[in-house]
């Protein structure tokens, strides 16, 4: 048993709008063991939601689609499921004065279009959209499908499936359970990775699957498991990585759900330890990280995002001179933005980063992509080159994971 | 002539990432006058991808397809398509020597499952990707279709799409153009807007295309026009949203288009002025929107991401008493630091923030959203206070879009 996800409107499919619906989706279908085939993103034509709902209900026994049930006239959704199903729109008197009643809570006059939001097909449950003016829609169809229809904005979409939709699949579905679980491992390029663990990966249960997924730094392998007792799946795979620890625990960061400055950021939150930032090449975007999360006020104290050179001079402290002997992207000005930083913000550990993120500003001696990074800590500094690619985005997304990275090595085993 | 979108992988089908490949690609292909007939996504096995790339061929000239070309055993469509269009799998020496130099610069050593990724079908065209290991593959099959296959990491995506992709199938289709403009309105929801300019969209010409994309506060209107002249079509769509501004002028805020950090970004680099940042709540968020840009070294001087007190006092000059006497999110501190910013870092602009991002740290008289922020300029400092919602993240990211915008409007009419 699984489902098929559809997503209706043409501002998905010229690209408008990234449509984050269909992961959220499949995690909440995924949590209650019910597995997805396929999504498909299609526009507010009528006969390619047809076509689309048709070929879905071959293939799987739920279709769950957003999208095209707002009041104006591009969308079309409604009246297509009630010509495909045979059914006739009539109007529902509660949901009329639930939107009569939102739109006066906002002063906005109730219009025809409004009243046109309140007819349904006939054949339909109707799903009540406590937080919007468009109700979903379930279907129960004569070939023995469930068809529901939801609203496109996210926030009522995510409150009708929590609230509505997930606890009546539960119901009406008998569903054996999927267990995902993913380990972060750091330290060695996914290639070498798959070589060290082949063995293990071999000897994988039938029933379990194993995926890579490579970031910058990290390759996340996650576990999956279908259609089994969930307290059993959960054992078996945590035996499994038990039997991976034994082969590569030197890499193994953690679980996922804990990234590396999460993991940072918890340790120094429980040592009462604070840490500063000054980047050039990266921009802000690993203080970004850190004060990202909830609680960072208590450890991250000042960030310096310092670009000109006489901001490394004049702000934290860098002997300008060294500037022009080394060059801004090297090892003593990295280690002097550290420990300038970690000076001027008063912290016990302070991360720097400075490097060529082009597409400009490479030469043969420094390309594109060479950072310098560096950590000062109570106990001294250390530095390192790294390159870190040949894409702007790139090159700042990885310099940042590598700088994050040794201090996390400096302060894992407190 | 369309295409059609293919994205593989179980991480997109059990919600673990979101697809932002698609839209990506769908904009990239609307802009040569490609419209997109339908994205799906799919998993990682063999009879699926068989499945979804023939009925793609059936309905598209082009099929498009991410995913699934790493090292490891997860990683599939290469060896599915080769099968699929009954072609082995050659070494390709110039993709091997390039993946060979790509992880010598990293000191990883080049193994079996690395030389297996310079394997590719026979019958394909290499498309080369200058940024990773995986390497593109064109495909023109018997039935008259272009099938593309590349790689899911997003910049190495973007990438072969604009270098490689876009410029070939630009030259070997006859395409003509697709024009899309948005126009976003505020003040007026969703309903009574179609109301009132109900006659003046059903009078559109009907090879134009009005869709309604609402948000909070704002409803934005979309025309487009498929398959025209290009010039025709803008000037066209222009006379029609020129008819609506006689309708709801009042309502009309502007363009959809340039983000306005690019704009700010144009506006400085052309007139030879410089930038500085002082960051509380927004945490380096707002330097590393400026500095993800190229060329942002020519005006970005420095950030500093002030996030205790003492680095508001000693890095960029706030008067301590004011910080006890105002409280750090006030518009005292937040007009001190735009202009501490400026002083240290000799810059002409200066933008700065400082709120409660919350979860914790709201009170009555300040709730968590409450963001002062302030632009200090040649000609004096401005500061205002928005609400930036309840979540922390949609709070950073409202209060840096808000703070930047307040820029913009000091500099627009440049």
């Amino acid at each position: 048993m699984n489902a098929t996800i559809i997503t209706i409107g043409d501002e998905i499919l010229i690209g408008q709008i990234v449509d984050t619906n269909t992961a959220s989706i499949s995690r909440k279908l995924n949590a209650i063991g019910l597995a997805i085939k396929e999504k498909t993103s299609i526009g507010d034509r009528a006969e390619e939601i047809t076509e689309c709902v048709k070929r879905a209900m071959a293939q799987s026994k739920v279709v769950i689609m957003t999208g095209g049930l707002g009041p104006t006239k591009d969308d079309i959704t409604k009246t297509t499921l009630a010509e495909m199903f045979n059914s006739s729109l009539i109007y529902n008197e509660a949901e009329g004065e639930h939107i009569r009643t939102l739109l006066a809570r906002r002063n906005i006059p109730f219009t025809d279009l409004n009243r046109s939001q309140a007819l349904v097909p006939e054949c339909c449950t109707v799903l009540h959209n406590a937080h919007g003016t468009a109700p979903g829609m379930w279907f129960d169809t004569e070939e023995g499908n469930i068809v529901i229809s939801l609203p496109g904005v996210p926030f009522e979409m995510e409150h009708l499936m929590d609230e509505v939709v997930i606890p009546r699949l539960k119901e009406c579905l008998e569903l054996r359970s999927i267990v995902h679980k993913t380990l972060i491992t750091r330290g060695i390029p996914e290639s070498l990775l798959a070589e060290r663990i082949e063995k293990w990966e071999d000897a994988l249960p039938n029933y379990m699957h194993l995926a890579y997924l490579p970031a910058p730094n990290i390759v996340r392998l996650r576990l999956s498991a279908y259609d089994i007792e969930k307290k059993l799946a959960e054992r078996a795979i945590d035996e499994e990585f038990g039997k991976l620890r034994e082969i590569i625990g030197e890499n193994i960061v953690g679980w996922e759900g804990a990234t590396l400055e999460q993991q940072v950021h918890d340790i120094l939150t429980r040592h009462n330890l604070t840490l500063a930032t000054a980047e050039s090449c990266t921009g802000g975007t690993i203080a970004s990280k850190f004060t990202a999360m909830a609680g960072a006020s208590a450890y991250f104290l000042a960030g310096v995002v310092a670009y000109a050179n006489s901001a490394k001079s004049n702000i934290i402290g860098v002997n300008s001179e060294d500037i022009v002997r080394y060059g801004a992207v090297s090892e003593s000005v990295a280690r002097q933005m550290a420990e300038g930083v970690r000076r001027v913000a008063g912290a016990d550990y302070a991360i720097a980063t400075t490097g060529i993120a082009g597409p400009g500003g490479g030469s043969a001696e420094k390309p594109v992509g060479t950072v310098w990074m560096a950590v000062a800590t109570p106990k001294g500094t250390i530095a390192q080159m790294r390159n870190c690619g040949t894409d702007r985005s790139q090159i700042i997304s990885r310099a940042s994971a590598y700088a994050i990275e040794m201090l996390y090595d400096q302060i894992k085993n407190m």
